[in-house]
């Protein structure tokens, strides 16, 4: 499981063309999400880190966002 | 602004290695978090429809993670 709540994942699934969603896949897309946003955010910290910062700014969040594959 | 709510993002950045984070930075990262999940579920729905259905399975939102840039 995740933490990340279902309903408003099937909300945003739906609301991006996706008449019905089965089950599993909210769940896989709940899963993928919580991936997703703990790597953008780990990656924000060391950019801000690399910079001699201890606090997160826009430009790292961007950045990660940017670097990510 | 966005739909995502800005607290848990903040925790999030927190538990992923952010001693501190700025609160454009919190805004930010709603903001990033909120296109990076429009454009899985978009891919996801899509792949849905290539394959010929209309619901959304776990298959489409492992290729749609996978596919993404």
């Amino acid at each position: 499981m995740t933490d990340i709540p279902l309903a408003p994942c099937e909300k945003i699934l739906r609301r991006n063309g996706a008449p019905r969603v089965s089950a599993e896949g909210v769940r896989e897309f709940a899963l993928v999400l919580e991936g997703v946003t703990a790597d953008i955010a780990k990656e924000a910290a060391e950019l801000a880190q690399h910079a001699g910062r201890n606090t997160v700014m826009v430009e790292d969040v961007r950045l990660a966002r940017k670097n990510r594959k």
